[in-house]
């Protein structure tokens, strides 16, 4: 008990020493105001919770020797995860400008929330995290990623009675119907309700017990309460946390071995509820409990700093003197600085430590996928654009042999839609995971697997960060249009990285890559809502250095960017990808060729005279849009065998991009012999149009660009009148080169007005039968 | 029994028909594959439930008089909202080119995802409907949403299982503690568990009933549960779900009644648990049991359509006419394909119809805002740049009134940040709702209120969509950065405004108006995951009629811009405005006049002589990027005096675009004539530079455009240094112009390294005292 109160106290005293001082760190004299920091940045009132917490996770580690990551889904209290990385020593070790001093503990003070410091809340920079405490809502999903495929973890995961009032965390609860005991960690998690939010209290905090008890129940949890009524008594918080920690992983002992003893849990039976710990404890505990009057401690006005105005209130200094001094800094500290050496009896050792663990480093511990060769999963292609094939159904192949070959370091997350996206060959290989009742009707569900469905991408993105960052790997599939719902998870994550990357001690993770389907151009049968290519354009405003957007345009080409995606590490890579069956346009080696450039002139497609310049250029990205600009091509080949006509395709769309503002922008000088410095130029993408200026704007031929994409158009209708209605369908794109090639709309305007009678034509014969005409629908392109 | 049977069957016939049949309605000669569509489309499982609900409700709506509101959860069963409007007779008065007669029927079931014809899901075209039924999770908040402030109104909402998995509806259930039973009207969720997703298994539905009536009792809910064992137990089915329906119709009204009696309840005192039905049915059921061998109703088999490929096979032909002619046509439609009057019995009248209410169409019931004249609640500002003042904390005054001149159709939703945003002064007038215990701690608290606070952006996109689309008034305020939570949300309702207004029945509705304060540059203290401003970028890829985007610079600017939004209708706009106290530029007039023009040149900040041309423009949009912009000015007007510097400040900022690309943009001449045509340009831009390329790439004069914005660079730090990080502080912005303008860089290096010494000077200051010198923080524009 003395251990874990002397722990806490210093934890305690070092987070309220970041928040306030700049010197005077030990108090060897009396507090000036010039100690204190002119700003006052910091979140008290979440902090002294977690110091307690994971004092009390120290002693049980110690105790059994158990491997245990710290989730902390408050992460605004920051100043916890510091104290107590600095008080296990690792603190300095990562960082070793800091020992064990005066003169550590001043700049430990200063650093935080302070111009070329850290930050306040836990992020990479803290030793032991893998959850950005920014954002809230995550830390729960987080969690149960780090557990997956790790047995012999427990992750302990702090719930703020904020956070649970988010909707991602209020589903994060049912992942207990996902987690296998047997090849699966625990989560152990710790709801605190510590009362209040920023200015309100919340709604788990201020419901009974019971009710909150039945809630989490129905959730698939036995909880246990530790409610701290009288915040002076520590020893009494201490006795029953302790005695709730120890129930609760005696109890995912005692779940483990049984279910690992007793092997296949039977379809029928249920899986045992987790044990889960709500915390009850004041917010802002052991802080100043009234100011000027008012309450503060166990309040919202805990929430970030309980005492402000320090250095213009001589009373609030005397205030936070005494505050500082309650925690007896001279017991916790020797007179030079040091820990005391009594608080090593609660420091687990090495890798033990939670601020230590490799757990919290995933790249520590990541092993690289064996891959199986792309190549034996390409369909052969005499020619281009006469085999017809399903991508995504070709991709599942592959990825079926890469579960085959990887069984316990890489799964596949998505929205119940792996076979919508029609990736379902892995099921030959692998299982769904499904802890609840199985039913004889039921195909591919089983305890354990590789692949994770629940009709919630926040979930699914959650999962995968947590099962990456604790350095493994894994593929979100997703509706393209739907995964903008994890928009704001992608930011946290890409913010994440670009700060890892920057960190040496944090060793490169897995790339997070995003493989979207059923994308814009296939979603003429769920309408409009389902219609949204706008993600990539979400997407390129992260770092240059951490985003990756790749458009293959057929089987072979997207299975040459999988296996370049899962080979990379510390990326984010969206993939977009068709999953109807269309044309296929290059052999192996040929979309081996064209994935590693990225971008290139397709000279099948195109009528250009060998040394000479085009008379248009016709570029593309995307599947859809390449094809129609292919065949735009080939009527324009026919119609106007003159013409010289360039196609280039974009499978990196990042190529686009100048090379001082991407890593894999194209030089000018390449751009400029790809689409020229003065030719008509009409670009068929998949999204958004005006994302093509943005990438191009600054290239010499920028003025003659001229782009079709999505421009928010569509219903329920047929794939060939979603393009028409976009306007980037071969007619419309066919009409786009005469209107822009000098000359030619004059000379042929009875062409023009062929194609425009094409539209016409195609709209009434859709209209009329419901589907594209076939010559639409089954075209090749003609040879030669 | 019998009208609720026969209801059932004409609806599920229509359903059928809808995804089925081009041609033979009525089932008067044999079903040939002529008469069947070439491609199926729509999802048949969840549409006959949706239909047994629907046909129940309109027996209770009769029985009671009751105005009820039917929010679809399961929105993809659109094929039901569409035939049970066609009962009602709605369809036909809204589309008249529907009569009731077989011509109509064949075109109602050909136009269903049909080119040219309406969208599979339930959407702004379908009679009834306030919610987009593609992406799922968001029924419950608006079905709440709908409810707030219609004390009569009862909000029937059929949740899915499926959508039950989703993080916002998980969320979505606690809104109970925000409902109150007095002013508001209920919501009756009817969460249908037919038990599969896509392909697979919902957890609440594999979950035992005491372990689902445990989550819900839990969340606030008193749970009755209706189950259909036997599908050939239609009567069975029947008797239940109206025992149900009535006891819950009972307990919704004895609640009410007993609130209403006894005035404001107690603040220890609990809400009574709101009645929800549970109902367990089979998936698809009364469609094909078995097909080709295989169990399809009651499992996934049977989401989407149940019987495929009928032009190629006879069975399944004979199959879908033995499925459409067991719901015996000839007896719900006469000879001539009208509605047999025996159907009149369940139909309500008039506006009661859940396809006819006004609730669903709420420009019926919209009245405009009563608003305080804005220039009463400005600041005199006898210059520019001496006064400072807090936009947001002057607005809140404002929005105070506002809330006091309308008590029941104007609410603020924000999760958690109404006070962190500066808004606190609308607590003089009102408080925020809470219906679950109040301590005596607690401030601005109560049952009743204008103010919405939960930490869950969805839940407040989603109640306020709600409460829009039932004609009301409202604003979320939120962190600017995380508004990208509801990203998604945003687009579904974009995408529904934009069919909306193509609709002539469907009435204006007011504007979401989002009020994005702490935004990036004043994140500084919160770092690096609270830095995003990407919403902009998001907003402007969806329709230009849709979406508006304005960047107030000061308080009365801020001011008449959300005056002007609270007037308009059928817009989203987005107001991105700080909440530090900062330099005020504009008083009252000036502001009315600068935010009516949307962009102009401020004379007062710039250096230009009359009649001649500026060396240099500086733009500026937004309130920090402006302020550096002017000092920027102002430095370079001291230190190169002849230099002619054209300050140009944009407000609304669609007006950059062009005319032809959105409503706002301004003609190629009068941009010309703010930017000139062959002038440097440095623009200062609050968000992602680039998207202020994006909007001006087709300007004369944007070869001469260099932006400075947010690239992604922070940390906690200060606010001044938040600039630096991102270069767009007033010192690199003057550098830029000496960079730029011809001539300058070679003669005035002396005083360009002047520029980058005080950037190092001030870098170092902070880095020591932990806050901006004082001459950068209070600095005020010099006059003359």
């Amino acid at each position: 008990m003395d251990d874990l109160e002397r722990w806490w106290r210093a934890a305690n005293y070092l987070s309220v020493g970041q928040i306030y001082l700049r010197d005077n760190p030990l108090l060897r004299r009396p507090l000036e105001s010039a100690d204190v920091k002119k700003r006052l940045l910091g979140h008290w009132g979440t902090t002294t919770g977690l110091n307690f917490i994971y004092a009390h996770l120290n002693r049980a580690i110690i105790a059994r020797d158990q491997a245990m990551l710290f989730v902390t889904g408050p992460g605004h209290g920051g100043p916890a995860n510091v104290a107590n990385a600095y008080l296990e020593g690792t603190y300095s070790e990562i960082y070793t400008r800091f020992g064990d001093d005066e003169d550590s503990l001043r700049e430990l003070f200063r650093q935080f929330s302070y111009p070329g410091g850290i930050p306040s809340h836990a992020a990479p920079e803290t030793p032991g995290s893998i959850s950005e405490g920014g954002e809230l809502g995550y830390s729960l999903a987080h969690a149960f990623g780090a557990a997956f495929d790790n047995p012999d973890l427990v992750v302990a995961c702090v719930v703020g009675d904020g956070e649970a009032e988010t909707g991602p965390l209020a589903g994060s609860w049912q992942s207990t119907a996902f987690l296998d005991a047997v090849r699966d960690g625990a989560v152990l998690p710790i709801l605190h309700l510590n009362g209040y939010k920023i200015a309100n209290p919340t709604v788990l905090a201020r419901r009974p017990e019971s009710q909150l008890r039945s809630y989490l129940e129905g959730l698939g949890w036995a909880p246990r309460f530790v409610t701290v009524d009288d915040p002076q008594d520590h020893n009494g918080a201490h006795r029953d946390f302790a005695a709730a920690l120890d129930g609760s992983l005696d109890e995912i002992r005692a779940i483990q071995e049984r279910a690992r003893a007793a092997g296949e849990r039977p379809a029928h039976e249920p899986a045992a509820p987790w044990p889960l710990i709500v915390f009850r404890s004041p917010k802002g505990w052991t802080g100043p409990a009234v100011v000027d009057g008012k309450p503060v401690e166990g309040t919202w006005r805990a929430h970030q700093v309980p005492l402000s105005g320090i250095h213009e209130n001589p009373e609030h200094l005397a205030q936070l003197e005494q505050w500082l001094r309650s925690y007896r800094p001279e017991e916790l500290f020797t007179h030079d600085g040091a820990r005391s050496p009594e608080l090593g009896s609660l420091a687990p050792r090495g890798d033990r430590r939670m601020s230590a663990t490799p757990f919290a480093n995933g790249g520590r511990l990541l092993n690289d996928l064996r891959l199986p060769d792309p190549e034996a999963h390409m369909i052969p292609v005499e020619a281009p654009g006469v085999v017809r094939a399903g991508a995504m159904h070709n991709l599942g192949e592959w990825m079926r042999e890469v579960i085959r070959a990887n069984p316990t370091n890489f799964r596949l997350f998505g929205p119940d839609e792996t076979a919508s996206n029609r990736l379902q060959a892995v099921f030959e290989a692998t299982d769904k995971v499904w802890q609840e009742r199985i039913e004889g009707v039921d195909e591919h569900l089983a305890r354990t697997g590789r692949v994770m469905e629940v009709l919630s991408e926040h979930l699914c993105q959650g999962w995968l960060e947590g099962y990456l960052l604790t350095g493994r790997h894994g593929v979100l599939n997703s509706y393209e249009a739907f995964v903008h719902i994890v928009d704001s998870m992608f930011n946290q994550h890409a913010k994440w990285l670009k700060v890892h990357r920057e960190l040496p001690w944090r060793l490169p993770v897995a790339s997070l890559t995003y493989l979207l389907s059923s994308h814009v151009w296939q979603q003429d049968h769920n309408g409009f809502s389902h219609q949204d290519p706008g993600f990539i354009d979400h997407v390129v405003n992260k770092k240059a250095d951490v985003i990756r957007v790749y458009l293959p345009v057929d089987a072979n080409t997207l299975v040459s960017t999988m296996d370049h995606c899962l080979r990379s590490r510390d990326y984010v890579n969206v993939v977009v990808a068709g999953k109807a069956a269309s044309l296929q346009w290059l052999g192996p080696e040929e979309a081996q060729l064209h994935c590693a450039r990225g971008i290139g002139i397709w000279d099948f497609a195109g009528s250009e005279v060998e040394g000479e310049e085009p008379d248009v250029v016709l570029g593309c990205a995307g599947d859809v849009p390449t094809a129609e600009a292919v065949a735009a091509a080939q009527m324009l080949r026919r119609d106007l065998p003159g013409l010289k006509i360039r196609v280039v395709n974009a499978v990196d769309l990042m190529r686009l991009q100048d090379e001082r503002e991407h890593p894999h922008g194209l030089p000018d000088r390449e751009f400029d012999a790809l689409f020229t410095t003065d030719k008509p130029v009409v670009f068929a993408y998949h999204g958004y149009p005006w994302l093509i200026h943005r990438l191009t704007y600054r290239r010499a031929n920028h003025g003659n660009l001229h782009v079709r994409g999505y421009i928010e158009e569509g219903t329920t209708t047929t794939p060939f009148d979603m393009a028409m209605l976009n306007r980037i369908d071969r007619f419309h794109l066919a009409i786009d080169v005469i209107d822009r090639v000098p000359g030619l709309a004059a000379k042929h305007a009875a062409l023009r007005q062929r194609y425009e009678d094409e539209l016409v034509r195609v709209r009434a014969y859709t209209r009329e039968f419901g589907e594209d005409p076939e010559g639409i629908r089954d075209w090749v392109l003609e040879e030669g």
